[in-house]
């Protein structure tokens, strides 16, 4: 299908959608209510971010689109060609030099009565809108307390987490347990008792000099594989497995990462001071990240001129 | 807040919705792109059936809802009596005599940049569209093919399954997994390779004379509840307790509830029939299921005149 010639600069004011084929401001951006996205969430999506003007790792977050495309059966109408100059459009539109910017595809709605999902035809959306932090900058300064929640994270046998899917019911319902505790954010766990993810963010820790993050059950973060990439370019002795519940409230540092502010240290584990906040480790792999942004290889820079 | 007037009989063609506060045609029922109910399923919902003119057991489903509402920390603006008005509006409008009516609450949009829940405006909707069955009479007829999936319906360590909810991929993916082998519909299991439920309906089997159901880790569907009180009043002898899957293989009889038919007869198990289709104690559950839809108690009769 042709694509809408791009909006130009700022046409819309704090952030720009894609819908039903064309560029409409934020307001416009909405869904049936007979949408199976909606009333079987059934759908997935990516975020990706923009930063100082750029896609950071854009194609990677292309490649995990398409392959949850894929694994749910599900097809948008554009090539990754396009898709990429949809997103570059909304940015544009947007007038966003930081953004947060989301791919999602929906089943769609079958014909009245029917409950085949075959006989959907599935929805594009995008979306770009200002860069949304996990917790803002002063609460990264002021220190993170991270709450780990016993509500267990919705099994791979369920659903595969490697789709990015929007079942988020069992993560917003840890968000609740942590602020009834006071705490700023939440993680949950797998049927085993191990460390799974939290609300938009995959969990590390460092014991002794080596760092840790779950092996599987999670979604594969973009942010996660940055920080893996980065342990082994830094030559840290790195650790991917299972991580029980009391290994990290054992840890020296904590860290969570994230499309929506990259490598972010934790300062409490449930009102309790981690021993070293911000660690070594972690301010290692902050500086790292944020220095990445001005490679080559990652960046897709913005025109926006267009 | 005061509710709008209830617009009159068939105002709107083929149903009608109810959202942000007004009733407005089908095709104008939308929900953000950034509502939590849909970015996480953050939501809970209900639905009831009209039949000739009349509710069967609203007073049940809205006893479900406000409690999942209450489970869910979700908020609507609405008494239940308000709410009942709604609904018979929504039915009227519709010029509906057999409706398939839905309640809907969602989380809401938080605002810009901001992650927490607590800070999101509830939105409520609701609509009433045309009698959805689960498979339509000829094919309950002809003979339901039902697929068990060994996929885990999501576990309510994760999600509590009383709490009426979106959360389906395992369900809507076991539905490609039925269609693949030729079948018509699906179910899932629990973690423990018991029965759990399917996309829309629980599961019940019949075993020398003794019917069988799930007792826990699935919705506790009113449909479900009334072929229970059925049991007792017919005296038959009935059993909750988990349900392996070879015991249903080697089940008499199998039938599913749901409020989109009521008892379903099932004639084959992955293409195997059962020995009795239809069964003798499906049939007089089927039989005393309508008849109970005479019954006052379970009566709330649309005015369609006003
Ligand atoms: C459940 C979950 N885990 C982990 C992440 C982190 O993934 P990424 O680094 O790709 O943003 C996200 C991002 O939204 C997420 O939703
Ligand atoms: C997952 C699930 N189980 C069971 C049911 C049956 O419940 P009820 O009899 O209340 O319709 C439903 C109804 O939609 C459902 O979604």
């Amino acid at each position: 299908m042709p694509l809408p010639t791009a909006p130009a600069t700022a046409a819309f004011e704090g952030g720009c959608a894609f819908a039903d084929g064309a560029y409409v401001p934020l307001s416009e951006a909405k869904i049936s209510l007979f949408d199976w996205g909606f009333t079987r969430s059934d759908a997935t999506y990516d975020v990706v971010s923009v930063w100082q003007g750029a896609f950071f790792r854009l194609d990677d977050h292309l490649t995990r689109f398409f392959a949850s495309l894929d694994k749910m059966r599900l097809q948008i109408p554009h090539t990754r060609a396009e898709l990429r100059e949809i997103l570059h459009g909304c940015v544009r539109a947007g007038g966003l030099q930081d953004a947060y910017v989301a791919m999602v595809c929906t089943r769609g709605v079958p014909p009245r009565g029917a409950r085949d999902p075959r006989l959907a035809q599935n929805r594009f959306y995008a979306y770009a809108v200002p860069f949304v932090w996990i917790a803002s900058r002063e609460k990264q300064r002021e220190g993170i307390d991270l709450h780990i929640s016993l509500r267990q994270r919705i099994a791979p046998a369920s659903v595969d987490p490697t789709v990015k899917n929007y079942h988020w019911i069992d993560l917003v319902q840890s968000l609740f347990d942590a602020y009834d505790r006071g705490r700023d954010t939440s993680c949950v766990v797998d049927a085993d008792g191990h460390v799974a993810e939290g609300p938009g963010f995959n969990v590390f820790m460092v014991k002794d000099g080596t760092v840790h993050t779950a092996a599987s059950g999670v979604l594969e973060g973009v942010s996660r594989r940055t920080a893996i990439e980065l342990c082994e370019r830094l030559g840290l002795p790195l650790r991917i497995a299972p991580v029980p519940v009391e290994a990290m409230r054992a840890a020296d540092e904590v860290f969570l990462t994230s499309t929506g502010g990259g490598v972010l240290p934790i300062a409490k584990l449930d009102g309790v001071p981690l021993p070293q906040f911000p660690g070594p480790v972690t301010s290692r792999l902050i500086d790292a990240y944020w220095a990445m942004h001005d490679e080559a290889a990652y960046r897709d820079p913005v025109d926006y001129r267009a």
